[in-house]
């Protein structure tokens, strides 16, 4: 492996927007913990939450009262710099719950900081997908449009997916060995979010003056 | 205006995928040109070419030979820092020949350079959108899709874009002026790309050891 | 107005999935009451929910249980000869209850009617949108991909749509007047989808032998 | 099977969007001619062509002039009841051939027949995608809304495609068989395609008076 560079430590926060709440098993979470171990050796600790698991409610704000539980998930996206928007692919597109996250962190876009900088900014986004069938590269559009959008920065070839062969139905989960193609990208892209997350951190973007 | 860091001096490469031959006017040059005006102060100069102006043959491959001319503007796109990829909207997406561009793009996937680094690494890429009515939204999904797949880094808010009305037929290049929300766009999308590409270009994305 | 052939009597069904819970103003309504109204002539009787008024499960089977309330909008789709699928626009996409909707059609795939036949079969789909800006044809696009999936029939120029100027904010329910090309629209719309869901109603898809 | 009317006979119509110029071998043709030998029994006959076997201008003109070979191939789509949309899947993508032949069908939205009604109307159109590896939802996304919106109407399960697994390079041509889904799927799609365009041809929709 390359000599890598792990300081300043770092944190990645994976949100799963499966359909299926704890402890159903998920094919997505199985991804998640392959972008954690290859995250690791380049001083990135990773955490996760299932989004089903929260009462997260609709809306574009970022707290939509009456017990939202967005909030809570917001401030674990804000204090990492690396965000891992992973999610399972239904009809060829990210789960609604995924649409969902996009919504709520439209609310960004208004959002500053303390020192006037949008409130996002300096953090990378990356996507973890799985499907049983096609789908992969229009949830890549859609996430990496909505998270450049809101303020994150998409590193070179952020995506990790798999994918069956088309109307199949075999599970990422029940694969005997995961394909050397998809360890090779998660390596890929763990290297180049860390290293781009890692210079933001320590050289910001200019702050705007409008 | 923030207080710029402008060296090292950075080039940008602006592809207009516009349907139409110089040198019939192109909404799409007139967005480059205010990205140009805004990229420069951040110590960027910018070039651009009309696609359609060259003989670009279709194919996946970076030579397709029989007179092909796509390996002189792909030699364009290596030379900058940055790429403008600029594209007219028609029927909600991008033209057939910003299509055409990424599939030409997608034999970086497979090259190298000297150092076995992935060839586009260390490149920021941004979008300029034009369309008489809707579909800005789907050409930057598609565009970042494409270019963060072939190795290209997607900066925060990278999308400057204009249309109209639903089912309107006005002109980017026939407004009275250009509306104060597309001039803001465009001055965050200069400093950001600046910046990243600034970056990036001193902190090159580390080799990968496979 | 055309000579209308307006027997058989039919029934329009419109789901409404705007983010926000009755009785808060919703522009959708707007746009479904104004298909109504256009329908109204051709012997359609349309009638609405608001999916986020109901406890809609996540999931891709027609019942997910423990209180689900998909089952009764079901019923609704499948006893009429035309949807009207209607979604605001987020983030240049639908809204995340229009893909939780899509993912809960996703069962039809599965289901046959006693005769054998796919279950939603002789069924029309409609699309109808609105926005602050952008992101109608990408709407447009999901909605037919995924209901021509499920087994709906797509009719002729299906999307009846409004949203405003790029990075507008004005919303489609504070509109002066509806725009002449959103009224011809629909009433196209309504005209084409009578027709075809009376067709398909009087000469049913036939049987397939596999 | 079951017992098809196959009066009156019709016609279709395969625009095959490949990369590569004849007589190289394309696995769209392929699947074109799967969906041929489907139609045959119900009464259809296919013909077929490459487009970028002709001189093809860009452009969103019916005749863009200096030579353009469309008007040619608009002839032929015109005088079909069925139009066949074939393309390759690049970058997750229609092809840009593809995109190109709906930037020419979008003429079709301002052109009217003799008899008042839109140019396109009756004809149904039906998608046939073929990729190493994912994107086939996406074709069809773009596909039916292009082709809905110029006027073509989506008859049930419209697409008929087929995909490998996730970053695989196995071409459709070189399958050993054709999987057993993809047949049905044809079957399904030809079955319904043939009883809906001969319903159109039949009853076609009413003209609209403005």
């Amino acid at each position: 492996m390359d000599d890598m560079d792990t300081d300043p430590a770092l944190r990645a926060f994976a949100l799963n927007c499966t359909l299926k709440p704890s402890p159903a098993p998920s094919s997505t979470d199985l991804m998640i913990s392959l972008i954690d171990d290859a995250l690791r050796p380049h001083g990135v600790t990773t955490s996760t939450e299932r989004v089903v698991d929260h009462l997260v409610k609709h809306g574009v704000r970022s707290d939509e009262g009456n017990g939202d539980e967005w909030p809570a998930l917001r401030t674990k996206i804000l204090d990492a710099q690396i965000l891992i928007l992973a999610t399972p692919i239904w009809l060829g597109n990210p789960s609604s719950i995924c649409r969902m996250v996009l919504e709520r962190l439209d609310a960004f876009i208004g959002e500053t900081a303390d020192d006037g900088r949008p409130i996002a900014q300096d953090r990378v986004a990356v996507v973890a997908t799985v499907g049983n069938e096609d789908g992969a590269h229009n949830v890549a559009a859609q996430a990496y449009q909505g998270l450049a959008d809101v303020g994150f920065t998409i590193a070179a070839g952020a995506q990790a997916y798999w994918v069956g062969e088309a109307m199949g139905s075999i599970d990422f989960n029940d694969l005997d060995a995961i394909p050397k193609k998809v360890t090779q990208t998660i390596g890929s892209l763990a290297s180049t979010a860390a290293h781009l997350a890692r210079l933001l951190a320590s050289n910001p973007y200019p702050a705007l003056s409008r």
